[in-house]
């Protein structure tokens, strides 16, 4: 079996979890099985939609979204985390899936949903095999070292500054 | 008719072209219509493959991919790319494709294949609707100035640095 790594999109720009759902992506069209937990977030995407097209993709939502629109996270809020963690552990540790995807996971980090100690510990006893993508703004220096691969997504320009708002089938 | 705005995804860092299709592939799965053009590359990779899957999707290759392998471009890298920016430019102008990506097309320029002055012509006289996406390494200030959204996947790690091979269904 072929060792999976552990990769890490971060940074202020757009394209992070553009490029986790095109690695995705790239993973079904080969045959893989793909498993993608959405932290935080808890409307449906286009993105989402990439389930009825394809038999060999799994995506889950541990969020309830509302603190991204100006609310502080609550209890519900960190309960929801916890349980999306505990049941990416499982999924991660048990491999039978070849690529996990943890969208917005530094975010729950950033926002203190999660301890960044029971995400070491999921990814530490991820199976060999699988491969592993986390993403979001702040990933701490704990997940930087313990990963194999980093990009930070460093925004040059963004159209929002020119007043754009989230657009369908390019945003979401 | 909303206006389409122009990306660049480039740096050194893992994502560039993975996020472009991610993008691709959320713009597919809201309906709208894609036209993918690959510059320097002539391989099928597991991306190409989204054509078996959506019939909203047209992928082409303008490249003979030899000198990433080593050798330098020579007048038939040339001509291919400069074929296929026609193609682009008269698809662009045409504005039947929601989106189009124009992957690789700043390493084209790196190798001096296409002149800046031709991609900024053919990026001019798009369709207002259209979305364009370009990507690769060493994007030119040009085109850097000319964009509305700009992301630079800065590597912070690869894991290539560990030795580890481009993988399929991971890395292409």
């Amino acid at each position: 079996m072929e060792k999976g790594y552990v990769h890490v999109y971060t940074g202020n720009g757009k394209g992070k979890t553009t490029a986790a759902f095109g690695l995705a992506a790239r993973a079904l069209l080969s045959g893989k099985i793909v498993y993608v937990a959405q932290f935080v977030k808890d409307m449906k995407y286009n993105e989402t939609k990439l389930e009825d097209h394809f038999s060999n993709i799994t995506i889950r939502q541990y969020g309830r979204g509302c603190f991204i629109n100006g609310e502080m996270p609550g209890e519900e809020d960190v309960l929801a985390a916890r349980n999306g963690l505990d049941e990416c552990r499982r999924i991660l540790s048990e491999g039978q899936y070849d690529l996990v995807v943890l969208d917005e996971i530094t975010i729950a980090l950033s926002f203190k949903l999660l301890d960044v100690s029971d995400v070491l510990r999921a990814l530490e006893g991820k199976s060999y095999g699988t491969e592993v993508v986390l993403t979001g703004r702040y990933a701490p220096k704990e997940i930087i070292d313990f990963a194999d691969l980093v990009t930070d997504m460093t925004e040059v320009k963004h159209y929002y500054t020119q007043g754009v708002l989230s657009r369908d089938g390019i945003d979401h």
